[in-house]
């Protein structure tokens, strides 16, 4: 199926171009992998935000082989509230009462055990999309030196959109490889990699990102 | 037309609320109105970034009118850059084109002179697409006790969407009356207005807003 | 002993009256506590930040109880980093050596059980000085519609200063108990107090903050 | 005259070094310089919140001289709110009453002429005291692949500690050239070094910081 706003239509993209938008912005010397919340609470198809994600696994996998091989800074996140919900609030319990179930300590919230995540790559609690709103990230990024972000993980309409678009207001490089990316809603997944593309970041093919990895220094 | 990724879709609506998404915020006591771009940039059709907004600016200035008679806050913006393009840099100037061509005093990033923007309705020049993003609005609106922002002006799915993510992330209220924005693209609009009712904030008509804010003390 | 730099020094305050800081900012409706660092690493002696803070701890204990009277809103913090010390980054730790102790779930970073955390007043692990930095303590406050925060425990020249400068930027009303703050350094406590009280926030007495929450509605 | 808290007395810094405090910094690959409210609202001495500050003038144009002939990235500040004072807000009005003359397009807040700012130095308008908050320059200094940055200008106890304080939060080294920064308060002055070298940044001699960026590249 087609999408009316999807990055593969070659007269939006046109248009968009006209406008001004959908520039490259490459990568820079020092990139990081920022993994957004391959935790059960998305991965796990019978939960309530939950969407087959097995092959985004797979790619974001492929993805942090390639990063740890080059040594580049990982941060994971999912996201977690405290049992009385005062870091999520009423404004977003309202919108949307998924929330509520996203507790400090639950199942639901751990990461999947298959990204191997190490004492070296922290993993930060985020109360909203952005891994940037409310965290510590773009400190941790700074303090690395990192000038490029790879975003992976899910949801593209949501998490991801969201973070990509807090990387490149700070300026960081932002590069989201296609495959590592999924949403529970085909049309929406569709919107965000357009706007993303046009937008925030360069929506590029793993294929690209792995070999442009495996080829630094 | 009708597009695949539409607030008017419902089943689609139904597989977003099943999600746990699309709850209502309702309005606080305390409102405010963002008035997000509503100038030349955006406005004339002749712009690089341009479309008809004659519409919009309608509706925007009832809006405004409902709200003076209120008293309520009222906050303006338009993007501006320093010659040097230091406040956009390199990656939103390789990204986004546009951004070399709204430099500060130019006649370009002028606000429409239909909104009639008054002395005590503060004029932000905003670094991204956000409100929120590098400025000072956020502590403007907590110091006026706002608790809802209405966010109206343009791009749907560009600034008004930064915008009303940005006041979802700090548990302000969005209010988003749907004939008070708009966007260059109809199904950039559609899928926009769709993400903002699920995630971020309340998408109703123009008449609602308006009779809402009447009834007021 | 007195101190050069002190807020019970009558003409340096007044050289500031002049210079137009050292107002008011009195209550506001809508009050919250925020409890900084009263964790074993600041208040047992043995440890390298540590100091003596018994008397700040029952002023603290005092100003909890008048609180949960009124059921304001109260969020605790203490300081905690990830295994590779990301979240400190090099800087901090570079500057501030005692940073490398800060571990997550260590028992240094366990707050001091008289204070009777509840399961409804959150913990934020913050990752610098100030309660708001790299956190979404602003965001719960907004949430909580706050528009006053109480300021209580340690250190008063870094933690607590930095808190109170933080809530004054984003418009909250600051209200620091003097006897429920403290500091390893006298000459450091005397001149925060000061510049707390010129630059940010109301420095009053304990019983006078007591009687206010008692009084309240 | 001394200072019970001042940077030069060795028992006091001997205290802070055995808690953590008072680590080096040092320099980093890529520094930039914040020159922080050179503008006659603080340098006039007829002003209320001015001071002589012709010394530290003729050391922030040394500095300047030396960071231009090396292309360094260089950004200025001023202080300024909007007609309404909304920027500055209740909060902020009702504690620093100086800031209700702190007016946009005032000459008040012009700079000193002698700074010779040029094109591609942008002029930011800051609406508190860290040159960071409320403010794009956190993300100007990303873009500019800054890690490090030299703090200069009035007031030491205010704007200068609270620019450095975002600073090194962010990771950036903080360097401060004493002879650059001053304050119309001895005592604050004093505490205030202090308390940037203990927890912020690198308090150096003018002279070191000229050599340095003279044997850049």
């Amino acid at each position: 199926m087609t999408y009316a706003h999807s990055l593969d239509d070659p007269e939006l993209r046109r248009l968009y171009e006209d406008a001004g938008f959908c520039g490259r912005v490459g990568w820079g010397r020092a990139p990081a992998v920022l993994v957004i919340d391959m935790a059960n609470a998305w991965t796990d198809r019978g939960e309530q935000l939950g969407s087959d994600a097995e092959a985004t696994l797979t790619a974001v996998v492929d993805v942090l082989g390639a990063a740890r091989e080059q040594g580049l800074p990982i941060v994971f996140t999912t996201m977690a509230y405290d049992a009385a919900l005062m870091s999520a609030g009423p404004v977003v319990t309202a919108k949307t009462p998924h929330s509520r179930l996203m507790l400090q300590g639950s199942d639901r919230i751990r990461l999947r055990p298959e990204l191997g995540r190490r004492d070296d790559e922290p993993l930060v609690e985020k109360p909203r999309a952005s891994a940037f709103f409310g965290t510590n990230v773009l400190s941790m990024l700074v303090g690395q030196g990192v000038d490029t972000v790879i975003v992976v993980g899910v949801s593209t309409s949501g998490c991801v959109r969201s973070t990509c678009e807090s990387g490149f207001n700070h300026n960081l490089r932002v590069i989201v490889p296609r495959e590592a990316v999924s949403d529970r809603s085909p049309s929406a997944h569709a919107a965000a990699l357009m706007d993303i593309d046009a937008r925030f970041g360069d929506v590029t093919r793993l294929e690209d990102v792995l070999a442009h990895l495996r080829t630094m220094r």
